[in-house]
């Protein structure tokens, strides 16, 4: 989502009328209106849409643990969105679009601007940025930072405490996902290389993924999860919140792929977030589809919480490039994003890397995916460039982010106590059950 | 929804300058910029909530059976919009609007296209509809083909087997609903014949019902359901579920009757996108308001599943003619399919014909009522028109489903074993509770 | 929320061209029709989000009672959202926009129309208002009355019966809210005073907290809640059902506090919009963990109740002001907010008010400090002002909710009887279990 500056067509079609000049000259300025308005209108509607993203992990992450560890993650995913919230102003907006920093200083009122309670003019946020309100861009940026730190959540769930959990989240929001997403949508070096991901299938989904599997390798297995050379089924407690999450997740997305198109105030700019949509959809039917096939011709049972991944992973695979596709290309790819997840949901347990959700498969491996696959449909992209680009922020990601899992380790401690996590992390950690009144069997 | 051109107020406002002759000819291209993007953001708005609306049926359902059969639910729904989309793009959207087929093969990049690679020009898709983006109206038309698949799961449910189920439900949405859909929205002959259905309760509700009856007589009631002349109640496992799904449902209506405006891009329209609004809203409440009173009246209980059917009938009964009547008329149309739910279920069950959510009297017999109740209020309808048009799509409806369930029957099954249905679709089907903790009481 | 008239920068632009004063003409009509739209579709994406706050109550709701009451809770919900719905229609937007009475009766069909099936002209309707559809308007409105109708029902929880809630709610909806918002929003003496509530945290929240806080002293608290000078915790039944409710009521806020601009048709209303939205997030970001970072501090344990409480006390606290504040400012107005949440709780239940969900902390207390803290940004408004305005809605909701719920009482009374609330309100007034097979513990 790097930033742009929108081209209107009608300015063209007047500055052409050599009868107009006067006219012409107001009307330069005039016509700006409507495009700028439609902008900021996709920015805040693309918003609200990837902040219910949050919901859409809570509920699904909430129905894929065990009962006794459900208030634990809803109060992980309660917190995470609302520290991002705070850290990305904070610190990760000025670290991500250095050149925009001015816009939270002198506008959005940060932390340079405490001293003064005065409200800021609205002439001075109104010319901020000339395609959109700063506002709106801010708004939708942060969900995109705080969508990061959502994934982590789910691969670490039923072991790693709560307070170094989230100073990883204030971290990550506030510094890592910064960075690294500045070299590619902050018009950084990746950017200048060619590397392309639209919507953020590396910058968003992998990073977070990879952020997860420092974490995961470090914090290691679930007491119990492999016995013997067995890996040990633990069954969350909620499917039918796991599907409403996959649900939201999948709502949500039309505003994350769709909003990154970051303009809606031209025929072609509303005619692509069209394209946008309807790519998205068909990447997370197609994923969803493969994988309850797929689980039907491996297992002979169809398997749900692989089918809502199937669809999740089909999501992340379109991410990196979802306008230029045919639907057919969207089909395709995620329908690989499908197969990527029946595939290696076992595999990482045969590596013994317990990831509670699969986020690492849908997250990390379909964003790997989904990266590499841009250059099929996207013009002016090369497979090796995606491929050194994902591995820049693969290992960049990776290695800070195990570095602050080490020292958070060191330091804090980073995992619950063995009977802790045997009673459950909700009456252990926070003396509270999701659901007191439901026995379980 | 019928494709319209949308005529432009302020073109035919610019035209009438003499004075601006030169203008004029640039300017009648120009303004069209707007009202194109106002439509396109209605479609993909109103798709959305279109779409969330599988996730109402999901949580709806997933509420109202047992808890042995939540994950068979649950699975039935994410797959059936999957399978949807992808159907839908196949065959269906073609089928519906032939006049438009090259907006798939051509643009949208549709199966004869599967052989390239290559993204198809933006240029050629800003051209193909004159009024709105041709991947937008694309993305909100599959969002009721959906919808049509999503009715038919409710009633068949706790004992239908997965896989003809999903059959039936390509060749719902494939073949089945574009065909009956086109004879009205594709300009078909009951348009011509001057059937009024706005935004589909018989074109997609009482279809959707008709589907599931034909299905729910073929398959037979649920082990136990109907004993000795009496009705053995099954309550659903979880009742917020329920109620959050006819919460998702309802929102999502707003842009199911909203978006069937088809055009946002003058003051005419966007006035009209408002009253349906006003109007779909004032209709559900008073369905639940009807079905609140009436349970209370005749049960001297009142039944929430009553209430939240009572809602949903209400929205369908409106959905046939959501434009026109004033908010009492949406009032008294929107109570009286309150009405017919209350008295029609029970009566469903004397007929033994056994409909888990109440899916027939909700959306088959309030879409008869909705259907009906058009004349009321708009002009140039008949009610005998619309009884004829209601007729020809429930008779083309239940006996092509008739014969696709009958085939289906005859050759793979349709019904899981005694066995199964005793010990729970979940387990025999599946292998995979909803709920592995919580103890059945 | 009063009525604005919409002026629009590219009017005065053009009136500014001495050269082209035929075409100013006509174009100081035609600019309107993109104002009027984006103020339109401002209202309805507004309100479909604050609908969906109906959603939010009924889940927060329902998980934070127990599983006996759950059924009766959701029942509430539904029927109190769409008594409101009928109510504000017949009687409650007459009252509240006096001087717009005519819009109602004229265009959108009310009661005195009920003699003419004719639909209503179109014309009429665009021009009922000049800035903006008038269903659209009604649509909007009708929202927020309902919102405080919401707030009361969960305090009440538990104990209440169904039949006199929902004739308060009536009242409430249908006489007292139209009343007291009239006298802000409809241009009464308040809004004269120089009183501010940008979006309601005194007329819809502290109302709908006050309507509660009445009905809780004359309801009393629940059997065995208070023993022996102790307080006996009862859990909420579902901690995941109420984490969605608060995710849910999150996004319908950007709706209700974005919405309450009233205008979106110029550059400096729709970046006042993405101002608003993202102050809002922020204000519910900090409430949520200064409520996490208290409870720690104080209890050892962080408090997911709390959590959740604290991020919509930071919601209703920058509802009365989300426009002026910086991000920081909107972040400590927020945190106040969360601090109020975690001391005022127990401190009502020392004063022994029962107050199930907490609705008066968050909605009462909270924005009586939302609506102080209004003058640390917004200029030419005043503390003394905004505390005279705040008793003024505050005792006239008391006073007459209070007086009908005494009538209530004194007539067929509110509280179901001490064998009916222990064996929970589901199975004694409803019949009707929510979660039948989830056995208690």
């Amino acid at each position: 989502m790097k930033k742009l500056t929108v081209t209107l067509a009608a300015t063209t079609a007047l500055a052409a009328l050599p009868g107009l000049a006067f006219a012409q000259e107001t009307a330069a300025e005039t016509p700006d209106i409507t495009p700028y308005i439609f902008t900021t209108l996709l920015f805040l509607i693309g918003g609200f849409l990837v902040f219910w993203m949050a919901a859409g992990f809570a509920m699904l992450e909430a129905g894929l643990v065990r009962s006794k560890n459900v208030t634990m993650q809803l109060t992980k995913n309660v917190a995470l969105f609302s520290i991002a919230a705070i850290m990305y102003w904070l610190i990760g907006f000025n670290l991500m679009y250095p050149g925009d920093g001015w816009l939270i200083t002198g506008v959005m009122g940060p932390l340079f601007a405490v001293t003064s309670l005065e409200p800021v003019g609205l002439g001075a946020d109104a010319a901020a940025l000339d395609y959109a309100s700063a506002g709106s861009d801010f708004f939708f940026q942060l969900m995109f930072c705080a969508t990061t730190a959502s994934i982590v959540s789910g691969t670490l769930a039923e072991r790693i405490k709560l307070w170094p959990f989230l100073i990883f989240v204030a971290i990550l929001t506030g510094v890592i996902y910064p960075i690294e997403a500045s070299w590619q949508w902050g018009g950084g070096f990746l950017s200048e290389m060619g590397f392309s991901d639209f919507a953020g299938s590396t910058l968003v989904h992998a990073a977070g993924g990879f952020a997860a599997l420092a974490g995961a390798l470090i914090l290691g297995p679930r007491i119990g999860k492999y016995k013997e050379g067995r890996v040990i089924p633990m069954p969350g407690s909620n499917l039918a919140l796991a599907t409403l999450g996959t649900f939201i997740l999948w709502l949500g997305w039309f505003g994350f792929n769709g909003g990154s198109q970051l303009a809606a105030g031209t025929v072609g700019d509303v005619t692509d977030v069209s394209r946008i949509f309807a790519n998205t959809n068909m990447a997370a039917a197609a994923g969803a589809v493969t994988a309850l096939i797929l689980t039907q011709l491996l297992f002979k049972k169809p398997d749900l919480t692989m089918v809502l991944n199937g669809a999740l992973a089909g999501l992340v695979s379109i991410t990196a490039g979802p306008l230029d596709p045919t639907l057919f290309g969207a089909l395709w790819i995620g329908a690989v994003g499908g197969v990527i997840v029946v595939f290696t949901v076992p595999m990482l347990d045969k590596m013994k890397i317990d990831d509670v959700v699969g986020a690492i498969p849908v997250h990390l491996l379909a964003g790997l995916w989904g990266t590499f696959a841009v250059p099929f449909y996207t013009a002016d992209t090369s497979f090796v460039t995606q491929i050194i680009g994902f591995a820049i922020i693969g290992a960049f990601t990776f290695i800070v982010s195990g570095i602050v899992w080490l020292i958070l380790k060191a330091t804090m401690g980073i995992r619950v106590t063995e009977e802790d996590e045997i009673n459950g992390l909700d009456m252990a950690e926070l003396g509270m059950e999701a659901y007191p009144e439901f026995k379980a069997g």
